[in-house]
């Protein structure tokens, strides 16, 4: 049996999380729940998986949610915010943790379940967009696993396995390249929310939906994969594949390409995940290719996803920099999702900051979380300077 | 230092695995050669690679070879026939047998290697076709890997790397279509021998070239498939894949899909077995996906390439069929390739050769060796019955 905590059990990694515990509950139980706000959907979770512990966004709402359970005859321990993620995160009931929380708050949590030595089913890619550094090195001195739950990254992980690391020449990340694929550069200055919230292919939370039209997220996944698997950035290769089919591939130094393809479900990473290195039987859509026909590629146009570009160069740069490029992501992204900027805004913000960003080399965390700070100051003109 | 025998030296396979071995001296070297009648090749062969044993096809030949290395600086212990073969794929220097011989006269030398401990680089198709009950078991018995040498079957061992047999799901098995896909049954009535000979995508020998355009290549394959991956031949499925990009794929049980891609280049299979599981770096082009642009699919024609399905129906058959499908198969191309019998009469003589056939099961080395012999004496006229 095998005891999961999942962090951000409410989004939309962590209903599918807990689809795949209800599908194998003679080999998977839930030890912790975190979510933010949805606190209808908590209660659901905890009244059917009956985990130990739980978390939610705030006092207030722990208190509600304490409220709401009282009259029924299964009662967790209740904690809140921060200090109550960093408690589902390292309950010793656990043995493996599923950071699906979005955005930077995952860093924290993740770092305290490796302390506490479980291994990380990672969904939380800003965690090693900004502080991979950090993590890698933390995961290895604990000895525990870091197995990425994002499709792209399980499929490079997956083309990995047999093989040796030092036979790896290059990653070949896909993307679908998004509802904007194709458009010119003047074509995206007059995208609208309802445009950008469509993605092509897969169903997502609404960020990372924006993200994945920007192909911020693309970039996002170049930062993640570096540190994932060691790669440079010169070994990583974007590459548009826009029926997402494949979910990405690897080459070796002979020349020999494994690739990862299937239909669109998050459920296979996920369960991936949490049997490495086996596999358990999965229900849905087996790929047709006669149906399907054929398979596409191109190259991404760097002119006109800017955002992919500048991931690239925050890469490279390294230290805080991938930390300006995904707050000043974050926080532009929110102000559109509340229509206060235009889609181009997005990554004119991202080059912005990055531009007024002075770069510290090898930040600590406490570095890595004045600088999000610093940038969302900077966003709102409190700082002359990232 | 991995010592190789290579049975079948001087044929495509042959010559593509001594330039792996020139690329790799400092890792591999030759023990042994045998070769057909190719006396001149043979002679360089020896005088570049220096192995201490050596086989050609015939006694005439072996004088011959004998008297051309007399003046020279090294001379090898020189065998010829099928007693050649054996000692060859016996001889106590090599730790690697490279089986890349044509036909069913690779199946006695396969067995001497196994028994002598040897591990199996295996690119004679036609020993497992009509032996892969007996070879896989002997493989079992006697601890020694068969490493498949051809393309579709090292990329289906690949995309099994690291994965549990028990989690494969279906072997999806590529095919270019050779030639004449899209094809109707009337047009193929009409191909010539040069025809024939075009293949679109693979240089090779002239009998595997005439194979593929038939698709009885990709039938001998499918029933390869079955004994090295233990797959039920419902479990296997041919796909056409026009541009020869993917090379094979497997389908797990999650509903995941393992591919391996590449240029057409022998070389990356062959390093693949002899170097297992480890790879080693391989000048030559990379696939740029950009510029390819597409991948595309259809399913086979089942009805025009008759051969296939044949070759599932006498897989499916068992016993002493496949060996049936396979000699008159072997047989009729010759007569294509001397301009005796018409393109379409090759699917016709493994029809008749097969319905004429008195089906005995789990047959022994003999027993197959007749069959092969009855259906010759068959196809001239020369028995009622195979």
């Amino acid at each position: 049996m095998k005891r999961l905590a999942i962090l951000g059990s409410t989004g939309s990694i962590g209903t599918q999380t807990l689809e795949v515990v209800r599908e194998h509950a003679d080999e998977l139980q839930v030890a912790g729940l975190a979510a933010g706000a949805n606190i209808d959907l908590l209660k659901k979770q905890i009244l059917e998986f009956r985990p130990g512990i739980v978390s939610i966004g705030s006092q207030e709402l722990a208190i509600q949610l304490e409220k709401e359970l009282a009259s029924s005859s299964f009662k967790p321990e209740i904690h809140y915010g921060m200090e109550g993620l960093m408690a589902v995160a390292g309950c010793p009931e656990s043995d493996v943790v599923v950071t699906a929380v979005v955005g930077m708050m995952g860093i924290r949590p993740t770092m305290e379940a490796i302390r506490s030595g479980k291994d990380i089913a990672l969904a939380n890619k800003e965690t090693l967009v900004t502080a991979g550094h950090l993590i890698m090195k933390m995961a290895e001195e604990y000895g525990v696993a870091i197995l990425p739950v994002d499709s792209e990254h399980s499929a490079i992980f997956q083309s990995l396995q047999g093989n040796r690391r030092e036979d790896l020449d290059r990653i070949l990340l896909t993307a679908s390249g998004g509802p904007f694929r194709g458009y010119s550069k003047d074509m995206l200055d007059h995208v609208t929310l309802e445009q950008a919230l469509k993605h092509p292919n897969w169903a997502m939370g609404k960020k990372i939906t924006i993200d994945s039209s920007t192909m911020v997220n693309k970039g996002l996944e170049v930062m993640e994969a570096h540190w994932l698997f060691d790669a440079d950035y010169d070994r990583i290769q974007v590459l548009i594949q826009p029926q997402s089919i494949i979910h990405s591939m690897v080459q070796y130094v002979d020349g020999a390409i494994i690739a990862q393809l299937g239909t669109p479900d998050m459920k296979v990473p996920i369960e991936y995940a949490l049997f490495y290195p086996e596999r358990r039987s999965l229900a849905g859509d087996r790929l047709d290719f006669a149906a399907l026909s054929r398979i596409t590629f191109e190259d991404p146009d760097y002119e006109v996803f800017r955002g992919l570009a500048l991931a690239f160069e925050a890469g490279r740069a390294g230290g805080t920099m991938p930390t300006v490029f995904n707050a000043a992501n974050e926080k532009a992204v929110a102000l559109f999702l509340d229509r206060k900027i235009d889609y181009r805004d997005i990554t004119a913000w991202i080059e912005k900051c990055m531009n007024a960003h002075k770069l510290k080399d090898h930040p600590d965390l406490g570095t890595i979380l004045e600088t999000e700070e610093r940038v969302y100051r900077f966003m709102d003109g409190k700082e002359s300077y990232v």
